[in-house]
């Protein structure tokens, strides 16, 4: 009440004559909305430093261009909106500044929205220096923006966005009314940070519009924005609208591209691409009428398809507005894309996608693929590309493509950073020479931290030795922090309560030459059960099942049901299991819902007399094109009598917006797997809508086949180099792809008795 | 530290002779901790009131007959444990008495465990008058046991156990040890509340033994407690073990039997049984060698095949261990079964389990059936069971069953609340006239309440009026209690959140005759989301999906991701749902993993364009045996244009732990329905291991065919009176049991347009 009698004095005392602007200084939700309610053109509320919980914080008014209607922190960086809290800014020539959203998450669709409500919408106004740091919600599956921008003549600038794990574009520009085409808004200067792979469609970086309004011009300037490992999905922007303008972004070792998927007369200009060698790292991928692509400088790449360095598309004939239209009329000009594997020509060319691309130029690009490696691809008619004044330092050419001038360029890196061929005779081929690459200081809110390197299992933990005995390694382990090492000797270490992991940690045997690994017992019905924060390295160590409770479905590591954020990492080296029997379906890796494992790796380990699989990650089965793990590998290790299947590797859905799941199962030795009366698909490795799997270089006997089922895209199967004996033929089935299976096969080796 | 000198000090002043018993107060954990240090024969522990968080209570030592260690509140009912805490004994002569565990649950597998590790069992003990009150795992498949008894002669009294909700027996005897057979434990005087049906395997409220250890005697004496509305599953005490008596137990209103599972010379005498004339109560299943069952009373029961009020199973022939040991030697005497269903003989006759029970009498039973339905069956040879001086008062006698004497007999209740025959010539038939069946007030702590009649959407509530607009029905529905009913008028309610449902609340169309009901549009993926202690009454209004976002996947209605301990109710009457088409998989209702609704009724609604499903109650893939409602209930309502099934039911594995799921689809109106590209089943209805399904009087043209797959058990379909146009047979399949699909059809009709 003090409080709100100081307020109204402020108030008084400020406000005497009309016409002067007041400064509401405010102290808690109550006293803002006092202040939000009288507010008028020119005045100022300042939100006390503290936390702020719950808050549902809207401002709105009629601001004018020379009397803005202001909302700011006390002090930049000391504001913090935690819990459920978001921001809605309605009216015009509003502005807010220097917030920080944390430790929560919007209850609404959007954590920061240029709309109060449906009728009320932002124009003319401006956020900025906010930030938005693992604002997620709780479930990965339910999905939000983190900021939607509604409006005309807005800007969005100098923010921090770090961490969205939750499906949802990180910042949409939405065109589902009138007031918002055509809108002239500006995004830039914004630090649009690590974005996990999301195991979904729905993980893109930045989208402006959709299909459904993807026929009117948005005029949105997206420029001199830095997307740091925004890895969210195949998509890291998504153009859905026409006339937008792309200039002078730059992107650090990011998954995916820049992607015009829908609208037309977009320009993509004095862009900068950093691959730095990572897998599916992408530049620009081209579809629709009178899109121009110039002046962009794209190293280091590593994806193909539509992952490409730069991919330019087949469309639909007379395509509908969710499809694909055709190119047109693009023009594709003096880009530099240099130590990059592919540059593709027609990609996606189908039966649904059969018209090439017409009317179109490529210029004076200079171009370097990997020596050695095909490099510009062809898979349809380039007959309608004008191709004049490119030059290939690298890489193979398709046959295809005539008139390409091939032969190595000198390139030093000039002071941008960037690589510029040495003769100056070339100076007009590739991206120009005057390119200067926003640098990390002048993006986001300079004063707030940016991430680091993110190392999971650090050197920097401490390293703890553990007794042998009954819950000594739950009591160790409970304690251990984030790169902590549990050190075990030879011995028994009986585990009585399930080990709640919620740190990234080490467990390793420590024992001496030709000394007995430790071996680890648990009574409940699972060992570790992995929580938001959990990450877990297994080495030299014996796990045996035989004090598990009799019941269906234990699992010696396994995911909580609570919905986990964070993607997780497990790795196992030297690790043996054995004897998980006690009933049906017991796994030794269980990933549940909500989860996903960025990686599960497993090598010279053996695995032995199990009923369930050695790594499920089936959980997610609505086809809705999610999964559980990204990267699977599994080589060097041993299985028998493994009764499910060995690998359970599920993603289903009809979309094509996610890289994995990658499956490696190599040099390993099976024998009697895969027969469990509960393992309904009879397989002894089992991977559905698998991106890319690699089966080479295994011993498998007496097992059921390995199955492989291809859903959509352009799934990439090897299977080489493997002895078969008294095992059933591959079993491989195509849901969507008219034709023989295209899984790689070659040097496998079937044998069976009868031959023998 | 003023407090552990306080401790020291009176251990000082209590103890001065070593052989005067001490008397140690604490007030905290660390406290306790040094008591617990020190103590010996004959002292005493108080716990001092209050709430003890995450407590470890551990207490061990060797007391003596006359010198028991003893631990204690120090006011009975006023010592809390909550949070995550659990209580073990170990050593022998230990009293621990009058604590109350909630709001928590075990970290361990066992909230109360008769053993402080392995290695220390307690014996001689007893732990008295302790509560535990929905101290369940959070999540439902996450299993424990409530209490662990192991060791000898202990005793388990007074005590009060209420909602247990997730999986795991809630009270078991264990027998892997040799320390813990033949063990003269003594289970009496409990309260056994009502249990919630589990959906699942591992309901069981009380179970002595496993399967593996079933050839010991066990010895232990359950007398005189009381198990109310015990609806885990379908046994109510699971006897695994040799030699236990059960006897003069009072079982309420709880589905289920009373197993003799495994294990031989069972006594299981003056036990009653009322069931009220409740689904799926039974009362008695034999199986195994050398039972007795005796003087007990059996009265209103309703269950049928394994939940008959007494059935005699047959067995394997050499039984392994975990099948079904054949009934030899059996003595069933003197009881009364009276207004019940059925009692059955040779229960379970099947290829396996094809041994009839041998040597066993069967005499001076007073039995009486339902007037005009079958009450004794006989489905195999019960030429091994020699008959005598059996009264049969109602209810219809199989043909097998000869020297059976069968007429009425006048009957009156006693005043033990017991009916017996006025006629005193009848009184060697039945239950003995002394019965005095144990009351509540004589089981459990008699200090705590016990709970009432479970109501859900009371009248008890506010009333609401809510007008139309944006976020008031969010509002409303977030400030709302359990009971309340929000009464929405005619006009649009837009809602921009989800609603997060925690009580149980109704909201209603309150417009005049002839107005238009509210309309419901929501711009989230979800309108309302139930969440723990959600449940959910709609009635006359209508909902629309045109506001929501383009996403796969949305729904309605649908469980948080988070698991949910409670069982919940949706019910709609006079409902309409339309326009749920903006993407793939737009359901109605979603119930997700580790949900179980009670029931979902709906009725006189009509529902249309839905590109998902009307109900999804299939999220328990695994095959674990694990569902996601008990009765769904769809009747007189009109579905047009639903993608994918109307109903989507999902219950998976190979045990016949459950009654449910029932379904119930009657005088419906089915159009257009069953073919979204992403029904994958192609039914327009979709029921995989239902165990009572009823489809009638339903008219169904231009549809997918309706698909009831049969698992195992005795599941019961029945499809009656139903009219199909241009729609395929039905799709029926046995995924366990050879030979015709076992549903009953009769009276169905269809047709094609090639007829008229």
């Amino acid at each position: 009440m003090l409080a709100r009698l100081g307020l109204v004095l402020l108030a008084v005392w400020l406000g005497a004559s009309p016409a002067m602007a007041e400064r509401y200084f405010v102290r808690d939700q109550s006293e803002y909305a006092d202040a939000a309610k009288q507010i008028e053109a020119g005045d100022v509320i300042v939100l006390a430093n503290g936390e702020w919980r719950d808050f549902d914080l809207v401002i709105t008014g009629e601001g004018r261009a020379d009397a803005l209607i202001t909302v700011i922190s006390e002090e930049a960086g000391k504001v913090l909106l935690t819990g459920e809290s978001s921001l809605r800014v309605g009216g015009e020539y509003i502005l807010v500044r220097g917030l920080v959203f944390k430790d929560g998450y919007s209850p609404r669709g959007e954590v920061v929205s240029f709309r109060r409500s449906k009728k009320d919408i932002a124009s003319n106004s401006r956020v900025t220096e906010i930030v938005i740091d693992n604002f997620s919600k709780p479930d990965r599956y339910e999905s939000d923006y983190w900021v939607g921008i509604y409006g005309k003549n807005n800007r969005f600038d100098h923010n921090h966005m770090v961490g969205k794990t939750n499906k949802g574009v990180t910042l949409a520009v939405r065109l589902d009314s009138e007031e918002s085409r055509e809108n002239g808004n500006r995004i830039d200067h914004n630090y649009f940070g690590p974005r996990p792979v999301l195991g979904s469609n729905g993980g893109e970086t930045l989208r402006i519009g959709t299909s459904r309004y993807s026929m009117y011009r948005s005029e949105t300037i997206v420029e001199n924005n830095i997307f740091d490992r925004t890895d969210g999905e195949v998509e890291i922007i998504s153009s859905k609208s026409g006339g937008n303008v792309f200039r002078g972004n730059v992107f650090l070792k990011s998954r995916g591209t820049l992607t015009l998927r829908h609208g037309d007369d977009n320009i993509v200009e004095r862009n900068v691409f950093m691959g730095g060698g990572k897998d599916y790292t992408g530049g620009i991928r081209v579809i629709n009428r009178g899109q121009t692509i110039r002046d962009n400088y794209i190293e280091g790449m590593r994806g193909t398809a539509f992952s490409s360095a730069l991919a330019i598309m087949n469309g639909v004939p007379n395509s509908p507005v969710n499809r694909y239209v055709e190119v047109e009329g693009a023009t594709i000009e003096n880009n530099t894309i240099i130590d990059s594997r592919r540059i593709g020509f027609n990609v996606g060319a189908d039966e649904e996608r059969s018209a090439p691309p017409s009317n179109s130029t490529f210029a004076n690009n200079l171009l370097g693929g990997i020596e050695g490696e095909s490099f510009l691809e062809v898979y349809d008619d380039v007959s309608g590309i004008a191709f004049s004044g490119n030059r290939v330092v690298a890489g193979g050419v398709a046959g295809q493509l005539s008139g390409f001038d091939q032969a190595p360029v000198a390139m030093e890196r000039a002071e941008n950073g960037l690589l510029y061929p040495i003769d100056p005779a070339l100076a007009a081929l590739g991206a120009p020479r005057d390119l200067a690459p926003v640098t990390l200081d002048k993006v986001g809110a300079s004063w707030y931290k940016k991430p680091g390197s993110g190392e999971v299992f650090g050197s920097s933990g401490k390293v703890v030795k553990v007794q042998p005995g009954e819950d000594t390694l739950v009591d160790a382990a409970m304690a251990a922090n984030d790169g902590d090492v549990l050190l075990l000797g030879s011995g028994e270490y009986i585990s009585n309560r399930t080990i709640p992991l919620s740190a990234a940690i080490t467990i390793k045997g420590a024992v001496e030459e030709g000394g007995e690994p430790p071996v680890l017992f648990f009574t409940r019905p699972t060992l570790i059960e992995l929580r938001e924060g959990g990450n877990l390295q297994l080495a030299n160590l014996v796990i045996d099942g035989a004090l598990a409770p009799d019941s269906v479905g234990n699992s010696a590591i396994r995911t909580t049901t609570y919905p986990i954020k964070s993607n997780m990492q497990i790795e196992m080296d030297r690790v043996a299991v054995r004897g998980l029997v006690v009933n049906k379906s017991f796994n030794v890796v269980s990933l549940g819902k909500s989860s996903l494992a960025d990686r599960v790796s497993i090598k010279n380990s053996a695995f032995s007399d199990i009923t369930g699989a050695v790594v499920s990650a089936a959980a997610e089965t609505e086809d809705y094109g999610q999964y559980n793990v990204e990267y699977l590998e599994i080589t060097d290790s041993s299985f028998a009598k493994i009764g499910g299947p060995i690998a359970n590797v599920y993603r289903g859905g009809r979309d094509e917006s996610t890289f994995g799941p990658l499956v490696t199962f190599a040099g390993n030795a099976v024998a009697e797997s895969g027969y469990a009366a509960t393992n309904t698909l009879g397989a002894s490795l089992n991977l559905h809508g698998v991106q890319t799997a690699n089966i080479e270089r295994n011993v498998i006997a007496e097992s059921a086949p390995i199955r492989v089922v291809h859903t959509v895209g352009t799934p990439k199967t090897t299977i080489e180099n493997n002895q078969f004996a008294n095992t059933p033929p591959l079993v491989l089935e195509e849901l969507n792809f008219d034709g023989a299976h295209r899984a790689v096969l070659s040097d496998n080796v079937f044998a069976s008795e009868a031959d023998q």
